[in-house]
């Protein structure tokens, strides 16, 4: 840290282009999108950890931080998840107007959600499908929510009550049945680092 | 940036305290709170070119990127602006989390409201009041906001027809008709980097 700052204002407000200048690479956003247990969260970290440690700046938005915030008003019905998704890309845009590399894992189940997202963000937009088929899902269930769902506890659940609508063109296409974390990360890292470069 | 980055990932999640770190300063939120037309833009960007070029990672929330974003879908009704500022305290919270100084500038006329957000961000949460009487404020009416006040085309205008609840212990209070836009950051300046060490 510099410790004398000289006040010197000019009317210039400082923009996500001298940010990103500042930082050494480009704003982005990770969009994670998956059936619940097909591992969205997991590759989320293991990237944010890649990219942090290689001098990145980053920040993951999940569950864990938006629904018992911004979005603790909203319920899971379609209208509910509509605008989940909707204040999630509005933040994530922030953050990329703050120069960070920002990774959102949320399951967004509807091709209108992403293509809401696609629009406001643009070329900054990167669609990650996080794929595993639904059985290897609700094999998995780490949170226990598929037994939920079967047993009628939870309504609405992306897979079981509530479709899950596959992207067809996403940029990156991980499977997590059949590739390890390493091989997911990597596959992801090695696409995005060089979508960074200034 | 790092051109080789290694692939080890590792069940952790990166936290606040490791972005802290590498960014060699502490995450905190800037609120400016005042009548339309008393400074806290302009403040609120000087203070932000002078912590950028001293180093610090900041991001600015106001009006422009929040109310046709995030907020668009809110009114100026008393319930619409405590929302409005609910969700614009969370988002700041985020940008925390992500270490970031954010600085957030809006009227947030309501005592009840600033107090939500003291509670969600703790001392990480600082109220800056940037004060100047009703009459300067119209005065300038750089925006012609209060022309259109008073000839009753917008309702709930603070100051005007909504009242603004000034705060009773901020920890930065600003003068804008007594002190130049120099003297008003530099004071800013120099509370917040103390408390911004690490």
């Amino acid at each position: 840290m510099t410790e004398k700052l000289h006040i010197i204002p000019h009317n210039y407000k400082l923009g996500q282009a001298d940010k990103e200048l500042k930082q050494g690479h480009k704003a982005a956003c990770l969009w994670f999108t998956g059936l619940s247990g097909s591992g969205k969260s997991t590759i989320a970290n293991a990237v944010e950890q890649v990219l942090f440690e290689g001098g990145y700046h980053t920040y993951i938005l999940d569950g864990d931080n938006i629904r018992n915030g911004l979005n603790k008003d909203l319920d899971f019905s379609e209208a509910g998840r509509n605008e989940n998704i909707r204040r999630i890309g509005e933040v994530a845009k922030l953050f990329c107007d703050a120069s960070i590399v920002v990774l959102a894992a949320f399951v967004s189940p509807y091709k209108k959600d992403r293509e809401i997202l696609k629009d406001l963000m643009g070329d900054e937009f990167y669609e990650i499908y996080v794929d595993a088929p639904v059985e290897v899902c609700e094999q998995r269930d780490v949170k226990g929510l598929y037994k939920k769902a079967r047993a009628g506890e939870i309504s609405n659940f992306t897979g079981i009550s509530s479709p899950f609508e596959a992207p067809e063109a996403p940029q990156i296409h991980i499977l997590t049945h059949q590739e390890n974390i390493e091989e997911s990360t990597q596959k992801v890292v090695s696409y995005i680092t060089s979508k960074l470069k200034l």
